[in-house]
């Protein structure tokens, strides 16, 4: 039996993911970014990278590949076509697969939006001695649609998608400062407190993930998601799009260190 | 006869230089961001988008407009056709005029791209006790063409210009930190010292700008120039565009110190 133990190396990670290992890459390569992926045709790239550039906090652009490439400078040897462990295939804002390889879906008509990912603070966040529940508590995180719209472009809106961490009112201070010092994954949180505030109504019934136990003393603190384009792209309904499926991400060679300011 | 005494306010310069005021706007609306301005037709808009997501550091993009529109969420009531004090008008890569008012050139096909600019990094660095050459001379900052290419995008490409400022060695630290903060306004130095790193062979002659003498214990600093589109634009050519003139900023609503990190 081979072994599924997650690579320490990005390249390793890949190669196994591209020959067909099929989990979660949380875990996978430690210390190095792991990216959200949305892949567009052409047509529609315009206002994604306008999406973008307008809601840097919810869709901070790590990378967009030309027209057609399956390269990315974050992993030059990888294959955006096979190396994450599994996709997403939307067709309509739908959902319609989620294969391990779209190789054959991919055309010189196709764009590659590589996205940060919140996998790059919580390691700061662990390292500055800030528990993730999400991680203790062996869940994925929790994540709510808000009542506040993100700014549109194009064709595309949507509402602005948070996820949510229980954080001890001691280190509130230091889980701000730690996220604010990495603007390319998600930055400092967007609320504190009350989830009224952004129109959550209830905690324990997440839109996406898992609900998360809150510890006594425990604030909700609540960091804009990566899977607002992913909202955006359900509500806007593009022709054609593949993403990577939730918590399979793109592994890339850059530590995670590069998306910390000093 | 009228005052030309630098209004204190952004929307009281924005209105003297719609009613014809043609002075560079250097100083005006202390406190406040000044932009670059880079209009192209649609059909160039993705490139440019492209470009600046690519080269953050020499194209931070503070807000790019919808087709068509004269109208930016950094001042909501300006008037991007009217409100800078001069621009530039190109085809084909030619600077081919210099008007004072472009609404008859504005059309439905035109987005707009505001880019940071250095003013406001050399207000931080005063505010820090660095002192800035090219004010303390009266010059225009000194800028140079490196031998480094920017990341093209589809059909744009160009090199990296820089802007240089003498700093005195024991001010290069906080020079480097107060700028740093400010990754919208060009961020951090790209380099400090030999000349030659870059392809700079001569100091004493900048390519755009006036030059800037060295105190007795300065050191070159160089960081990321807003002239670096505009470099693009004459090495891609694109039909049409239109830019502010050097110097003739669009002067924003915003505060600098929105765009300065804690």
């Amino acid at each position: 039996m081979t072994t599924t133990l997650p690579a320490a190396d990005p390249s390793a990670a890949r190669a196994q993911f591209r020959a067909g290992l099929t989990v979660p890459s949380s875990g996978w390569a430690p210390g190095y970014t792991q990216a959200n992926l949305v892949v567009l045709p052409r047509d529609w790239a315009y206002d994604m990278l306008l999406f973008g550039q307008r809601n840097p906090q919810p869709v901070p652009l790590l990378d967009v590949t030309d027209a057609g490439s399956h390269r990315t400078v974050l992993a030059p040897d990888a294959d955006l076509r096979t190396d994450l462990p599994r996709y997403r295939v939307w067709r309509d804002g739908e959902c319609v697969d989620e294969p391990t390889d779209v190789t054959d879906l991919w055309g010189p008509d196709l764009v590659a939006f590589l996205i940060g990912c919140s996998f790059s603070f919580e390691t700061a966040l662990l390292d500055a001695g800030v528990p993730v529940r999400n991680i203790e508590q062996g869940r994925n995180v929790s994540m709510y649609r808000t009542d506040r719209e993100c700014r549109p472009a194009g064709r595309l809106s949507g509402p602005l998608v948070v996820s949510m961490r229980p954080v001890p009112g001691s280190l509130v201070a230091t889980a701000v400062q730690v996220t604010g010092r990495m603007p390319q994954v998600h930055g400092a949180p967007v609320h504190v407190g009350a989830p009224a505030g952004l129109g959550i109504a209830d905690l324990a019934r997440p839109d996406f993930g898992d609900p998360v136990e809150l510890a006594d003393g425990d604030v909700p603190v609540f960091w804009a998601c990566g899977v607002t384009p992913q909202a955006a792209l359900m509500a806007s309904r593009p022709p054609f799009a593949i993403t990577h499926a939730p918590g399979h991400m793109f592994v890339t060679d850059v530590p995670d260190a590069v998306y910390r300011q000093p």
